[in-house]
């Protein structure tokens, strides 16, 4: 048994989304993993670096293509614990990713419904591993901000 | 008659699109407006940066966001010579600039095909100012690669 798969890489993707929350930032991980080693990891810091654009999946593939030395991230995946957004997801193909895993979907800013042929015709996309525990994330947070 | 109008503007965008050219970077130049003032210029620097995320557009709304200390970007206007990808439309979006003005349409790549609900929506879209011109210098720099 291959203890590296989808739910060991989601839950360091929710480790991610975890430290988001503890610093007051809406709650979304992601890492990028190649070879099944993580290669970059990122959470959401749109308030701390006031900076719309800062989302987990933007700074995983820039640090990512930092790491590899590579613009391009073919053959490598994405974790990430909520559905990407249409800037993200545009982002996910430029970069070529090769496998997009998500666990909550999002269905009012989801790429899904906004962008649904962003990525790589040939990109593999898998959705709702762990996704209670991402979901929980989120509305844990939101709750709290009422 | 004002001489800070959109032509005005997206020629600062041309003069950030020819930088990028001489960079050996595909040659997209963006400026953000804000109360007739420029307040940001960028070009595309993914080859240099190394990241496919580091489109003119992306790079414009960052450093906005810096200079007037604040997220959104409402009441700003984008210039950019070409129309934006799913990725940056994305990014404008959450920026909620109000207008978008652009040169050159990118049937390919363009937003207004695949991401067509990105902006926010009062957002108000101008395209084809300056066209000819912007289209030129995507021409001529692919035109050289051959």
């Amino acid at each position: 048994m291959n203890p590296f798969n989808d739910e060991y890489f989601m839950k360091q993707a929710l480790v991610e989304a975890r430290a988001a929350a503890s610093e007051g930032e809406v709650p979304v991980g992601a890492v990028i993993v190649c070879n099944n080693q993580i290669i970059a990891r990122a959470h959401n810091q749109t308030e701390c670096l006031n900076d719309v654009t800062a989302h987990a999946e933007m700074l995983a593939i820039t640090a990512a293509a930092g790491v590899l030395g590579a613009k391009y991230l073919t053959n490598c995946s994405l974790y990430v614990t909520v559905e990407p957004c249409i800037m993200c997801a545009g982002a996910i193909g430029w970069a070529q990713l090769s496998t997009i895993v998500y666990g909550a979907s999002d269905d009012k800013r989801g790429f899904s419904k906004f962008a649904p042929q962003a990525f790589h015709p040939k990109a593999i996309i898998k959705k709702g591993i762990l996704e209670k525990e991402c979901a929980e994330e989120m509305q844990r947070f939101f709750k709290q901000r009422r």
